[in-house]
């Protein structure tokens, strides 16, 4: 098998940033190439500094003494060419062009200039990423586009029309300790364009689960085909940008996508097997369940920790992202009635902590779904160790370790298993809840078990996730 | 006009609480009595002990040597019956019945003892509340449940099935600045029930506006009724709990309610003129649009503040939310043009904020939005004044009141305006951003604008307020 177009590019020896400055966003390329670490030479270019970042600057390309493979583009748009020019003088692979004002301005001077920039890089064997994006992270390499974005890879390969969603998916995903193998945001695909970038995604052995935001689609059954390709192979989460007619318009001016209708696009999806997200956060939520659970093949679900109207609410919430809240297995029922436990007849799935009180331990009964193979898998409702009423309130009963200990995770993980963890404190104790609150969920996840932040949102993530197998089935 | 049952027992001299201990629940419900400045006398009884919580405890409600007007009663079931005639003698007005284990057990004899105790309470006409709940929040008498519910009383009436759902209705409520006029949660509705609290709140002048959370009506044409008349005075907002099977079923055994098809629910509560949220942060959500802004009746919004991918994401969320993100008016296009903004032709409704650059300043078209009759609403995002990238990342560039001021929020104020602060800080700059995020909602919601986690949420709570404004008509 021959290598792919895109790996050949994403180890370059060096990278020149073009239109480099001390401030602003020129500098910004650089930094973050410092920050990770990134272990080849950094070249900034910039006819009118001599240093920039602490680096030797250069006036152009051509005057950079070494090879250099890689090119981050931040001059104006009337420059690109006569860069190019140099580029293909030094023998440079690829531009990423985070150079804009092209075919998103609607203006036909700036398209045209758009297509010619395009002609000049084929003619000269050089690849581009972009224009108008912020192009390439991949902290394997050190390279990164943000200050900030994690130096550990991860598993899950983004990619992503805009560079904003690119930083927003990124820190979402890493307040829930998801980590990357590469993300790349492509902007107005002038050469590589998505069906590039998924296919790459695909047979890439460092990603395991992709996600993709995408506004429009050049060649609609070449996508196709790399979708269903792609999702026989590995999870695709995709979210599409442009649904609606202002959303659709809002697209031609920021990457002069062309959205077809949400309805054909909704149906492309689902036949080509991959997984479609409705916002951010959903994306970022499924994400999570195929990153820290095993496959998940079935919807019959157990759910505890909840009490009162939570529970009834959680089994509706349960309900309607299509789970299955089977009633508790008679089996259970006659083990709590051979152990004496009173409100043995009384106590159902959910398992509503109300009703425990001080008469028998309703994690034992969580644990008795766990090993019950009637469930699929398990929800619980974590609380943090406060009292949220009567004196004491505000201050921790007991550490934190002691109180995960009710859970008995070991013994809920014989199934897959979601954690919710909701912030409804109040502003009184709130500050310090909510770092116990962030103690707890790092605990959680150090024992590979996602957290969601209530059960609807665990509930979907969950349900597409099975979605995907059942289809692939 | 008569004065309404529950106003008359809602202003008690003295409130006994029956079981009170040194600990555990009894202990608690005088805890936030003292903790909120109840101004009546409060009486703890339980035989075992002679002082609770500080104050001279009693062994029995005849014992106590004043009037007592109110008991809250966190006995055992089985003694209830024999309280209930010690407080027809003290000519005791109303007990909450904190009380459970009744019919939501699914057992016989509990529901008839349930049953025995009403026709007792009727006979000495004593009222109830209850049982199994939590009861009243009323923190202008200074009544409270929960410690660390609010002092400061404001204008939302909260009725509640569930006890637990109140405790995080007012929490969550809390973190958005939302006060209120009065929480009750009202358990199994034994005596008062949803229409009796409904119909309270309709006509209670410290209410503006009416949260519900309700699992099942025990007379459908009469809630009907009493759901019609209150909404056309005031807003109505309901969460229904048990909308599917399974969570029905645990209504049954929460507060043992018969929930009925929820396709019928929903069509009752629609003809009635009531909003229907589809879970709790909705159900806020919701409240936090009526609580802060005047009545939206149109559905053309203005956004701006997005950037890239956010602004096309943004725009779409609005769409599927029933609001129209109608084109930049052409005036205002003129009118960029005349000012010679470079960008006059390309920007458009949502205002992306990466287009503008440094040519020209966004928020000055989005000032043209406020002043502008072709938009009913305004949605902006703001951001902190971190810098995402680049050197100094982590360090806020200016202070929170100058970064404020780019917003020129009194301009904007001449449209209803809503406010989307997202937190997609990742790890790194996380805890300083997320303060900082906190320091600048304050500061917003003082200026009486509401602010939401993101643009989903926003657009929704909106939408369903015009709903009700336009059904209203």
């Amino acid at each position: 098998m021959s290598t792919h177009p895109l790996e050949e590019i994403l180890h370059p020896r060096s990278i020149a940033v073009v239109g480099a400055s001390g401030s602003g966003r020129g500098g910004g390329f650089i930094a973050p190439l410092q920050e990770l670490g990134y272990k080849g030479e950094i070249y900034p270019v910039n006819p009118k500094y001599s240093e920039i970042m602490g680096i030797k600057a250069y006036p152009s390309v051509r005057d950079i003494p070494g090879p250099v493979d890689y090119v981050i583009s931040s001059i104006p748009a009337s420059q690109v060419l006569g860069m190019i020019e140099d580029c293909s003088q030094k023998g440079v692979k690829a531009i990423h062009l985070f150079t804009a004002r092209f075919s998103e301005t609607g203006r036909k001077d700036a398209a045209e200039l758009e297509q010619e920039i395009l002609r000049q890089a084929r003619k000269e064997g050089i690849r581009l990423i972009g224009p108008n994006c912020m192009g390439v992270y991949y902290p394997r390499e050190g390279i990164a586009f943000n200050s900030g974005m994690p130096r550990e890879p991860g598993s899950v390969g983004l990619i992503s029309q805009s560079g904003m969603v690119v930083g927003q998916v990124v820190n979402l995903a890493g307040q829930r300790s998801i980590r990357f193998s590469k993300a790349i945001s492509y902007g107005n695909a002038l050469d590589f364009n998505e069906c590039d970038y998924l296919e790459y995604f695909a047979q890439d052995p460092e990603t395991e689960v992709i996600l993709m935001y995408v506004e429009g689609v050049r060649d609609g059954k070449r996508f196709f085909r790399s979708l269903r390709k792609a999702t026989s192979t590995k999870p695709v989460i995709i979210l599409k940008g442009g649904r609606g007619k202002s959303g659709t318009r809002a697209t031609a001016s920021h990457t002069a996508s062309l959205a077809g209708s949400i309805e054909i696009w909704e149906t492309v999806v689902n036949q080509a097997g991959a997984v479609s997200a409705q916002n951010l956060e959903e994306l970022v939520d499924i994400a999570c369940a195929f990153y820290f659970l095993p496959p998940v093949t079935g919807r019959r679900v157990g759910v505890a920790g909840g009490s009162g109207g939570s529970s009834v609410l959680a089994a509706d919430r349960c309900e309607e992202a299509g789970l299955d809240v089977i009633p508790l297995p008679n089996e259970i029922r006659e083990e709590l009635k051979r152990k004496d436990v009173p409100v043995w007849d009384w106590i159902s799935n959910p398992i509503d902590m109300s009703i425990s009180g001080d008469t028998f331990d309703a994690w034992e009964v969580a644990a008795m779904m766990a090993r019950n193979p009637k469930f699929d898998f398990l929800v619980i409702f974590m609380s943090t160790p406060f009292h949220r009423r009567g004196r004491g309130q505000g201050r921790p009963r007991i550490s934190v370790d002691k109180h995960l200990e009710q859970y008995r995770l070991e013994e809920m993980n014989h199934k897959p298993l979601l954690v919710v963890m909701e912030d409804s404190w109040g502003d009184g104790v709130g500050n310090r809840a909510r770092k116990v609150l962030a103690e707890m969920t790092e605990k959680v996840i150090v024992a590979n078990i996602p957290v969601y932040p209530n059960i609807e949102r665990a509930a979907r993530a969950v349900s597409k996730m099975i979605d995907y197998y059942q289809r692939r089935k």
